[in-house]
C-alpha cells in the first residue's frame, strides 16, 4: 500500500472528511493538509482529526503534496486542480466529483490528474458527519480518459482503493449518462416530489414520503452544479422518467388493473434486486 | 383503558400482528384471535405471540368479539366488516386501510364500523416484522361520517389511543386526497423510478437511488388496490407532480441557474422541515 508524505484535501466536506480520517486511520499519510474558503469548516475538521493543517493558499498547501484531493464542488475543481498541477506535477492529481465529462474536459492537458466519483454520501453534509470507512466496501468509479497515462490511473486505483473502495473503470461520458439515471434523475424527482407537496400535509407524510423525498435534504449548491454540468444525460433520463410516468397515468385512468399490477411488479423486481 | 375480553384480528401481517402484540403488552385484551386465508401466515403470527387463537371461519372468530380489527387489503374490507358487524352488533369494528372514500360508502350502514388509517408500515410486510410498538408515536388517522355515532367514534378512538398513536380526525374523502399526495404519488414515483433503470445500471445505484426507490419493494398486490381505490385523487397528484417536473426540465433546458436553485430550495425547505 502506498503511503503519503503530504496530502492535500481540497474542500473538508463529509467526502473530504471522510478521506483524511480513512487515510489516518489506515496510517496511510504523514501529513494531511486541509484547504478551503471557509475557515469555520476546516477548523471543525481539524478537531474530528480528519487533517492536521489549514490552508488558504492553495498553491504553497500543495507545493511540496504528493496527492492531492479534489473534494470542492464540481465547478471549482478544474481550477483547483490546474492550480495544484503546477507547482505539484509529481503528484497524483483525483476528484471526488459527481459529474465527470465536463471535468475531463477541461482537465485534459493536466497529465497528473485523473477523475473518480465513490458513490458514498448522502444527504448529510460536514466533516462533522465523516467517517474512515464512508467508503468501504462502496463503489468508485475511475474515468480515465484517452489522455491519461496508466501510470496516474493506477496510482487513482491504488488510492481508492487503499480506502476500501471497489473499483470500476468507465469514461467520463458513460459515467455521465449512468449517473444521471442512478443518481441526478432521484434528485430531481426527490426534490420535485418535496417541492410540490403543500407543508400543511405534512402531518400526513409516512414513511413512505420520507424516504422518497430524503435527498431533497442535500445541498442546494452542490446539486445546481450538479444539474448544470450533466445538463443532456439528465435531461434524457428526465424524458425516459415522464415516459414511464405517463403509462401509470394511462394504467390508471382506465382502471387497468393487469396494466398497474406489471408496472408495480417491475418496478419491485428491479428495487429487490439492489437489497435494502 | 378499555379492556377486550375476545378481539378478532383479520388478517395477521406486519399491521395486524403489531396491533395484537400492542394490545398484548399492553395487557389490553384477554383473547387474540387471528383470522385469515393463508393458514401459514397466522402460524407464524401465533408464533410470533401477535395471536392466540387461529380460525378460518371469520363469522364464528366474531361471534363473541367486543374488537374486531380489519387488517386485509383494502378492497376486502368491506365485506369482513359486514360480515363481523352482522354476527357481533355490539362490537367496534375499525380497520387499517390506506384509502377510505369507497371503503366508507360501502359501510355507510354499519353502525359500529368507523374507519380508522394509522401511518405505519413500510416496505417490510408480514407479522414476523410486528412491533408491539409500531404505533406509538405516529400519526393515525380516523375517518367518522356523518352517519358515525358519536359513541363508535370515541371508542375508535380510544382503542388506537391505546397503542400510543396519536388521533387526527379527517373525512374518508380528505384523507384519500390528503394520502394521495403524501403516501400514494410517493408509491407511484419510486416505482416508476425503480422501473425504468436499467438492471446493468444497479452497480451504479447509491444511496440516493436505494431511498427514492424504498417504497417500490412494498406488496404488488396490496398496491394495486390502493390505486384502484384511489383513482380520482392519485391523478390529480399526479398532475401537479408533472406539472412541477415539468418546471424542472424548462429550467435545465435553458440552464437557469436561479431557477433551479430556487427549485431546489423548496424542495429542500419542505423535506427539512419533515426531519429526518
Amino acid at each position: 500500500m502506498r503511503n503519503y508524505k503530504r496530502v492535500v484535501i481540497a474542500g473538508v466536506g463529509l467526502l473530504g472528511g471522510s478521506i483524511g480520517l480513512g487515510l489516518r486511520q489506515r496510517g496511510l499519510a504523514e501529513s494531511l493538509v486541509g484547504w478551503g474558503r471557509n475557515l469555520e469548516k476546516l477548523k471543525v475538521a481539524q478537531s474530528a482529526g480528519a487533517i492536521d493543517e489549514i490552508s488558504d493558499d492553495l498553491a504553497l498547501a500543495c507545493s511540496e503534496a504528493d496527492l492531492v484531493v479534489v473534494c470542492t464542488p464540481v465547478q471549482l475543481v478544474p481550477d483547483v486542480a490546474v492550480t495544484a498541477s503546477r507547482v505539484a506535477p509529481k503528484a497524483l492529481i483525483t476528484d471526488v466529483g459527481s459529474t465527470k465529462a465536463k471535468i475531463a474536459k477541461q482537465l485534459e492537458e493536466v497529465p497528473n490528474f485523473c477523475g473518480a466519483h465513490p458513490l458514498a454520501g448522502g444527504e448529510k453534509s460536514g466533516s462533522e458527519h465523516a467517517s474512515p470507512d464512508l467508503f468501504c466496501g462502496r463503489t468508485c468509479v475511475i474515468t480515465a480518459t484517452e489522455t491519461t497515462s496508466h501510470a496516474i490511473q493506477l496510482r487513482t486505483e491504488q488510492f481508492w482503493e487503499g480506502l476500501g473502495a471497489k473499483i470500476i473503470g468507465m469514461s467520463p461520458e458513460q459515467h455521465d449518462s449512468a449517473l444521471a439515471m442512478t443518481s441526478h434523475l432521484p434528485h430531481v424527482i426527490a426534490s420535485c416530489l418535496a417541492g410540490v407537496t403543500p407543508s400543511e400535509l405534512l402531518p400526513l407524510a409516512a414513511t413512505g414520503w420520507s424516504d422518497t423525498t430524503r435527498v431533497a435534504a442535500g445541498g442546494v449548491e452542490l446539486w445546481e452544479q450538479i444539474i448544470a454540468q450533466n445538463q443532456q444525460p439528465i435531461l434524457k433520463a428526465l424524458q425516459q422518467f415522464q415516459a414511464g410516468l405517463e403509462e401509470w397515468v394511462e394504467a390508471i385512468e382506465a382502471d387497468d388493473q393487469q396494466k398497474l399490477i406489471e408496472l408495480l411488479r417491475t418496478g419491485k423486481q428491479i428495487r429487490d434486486s439492489l437489497g435494502n
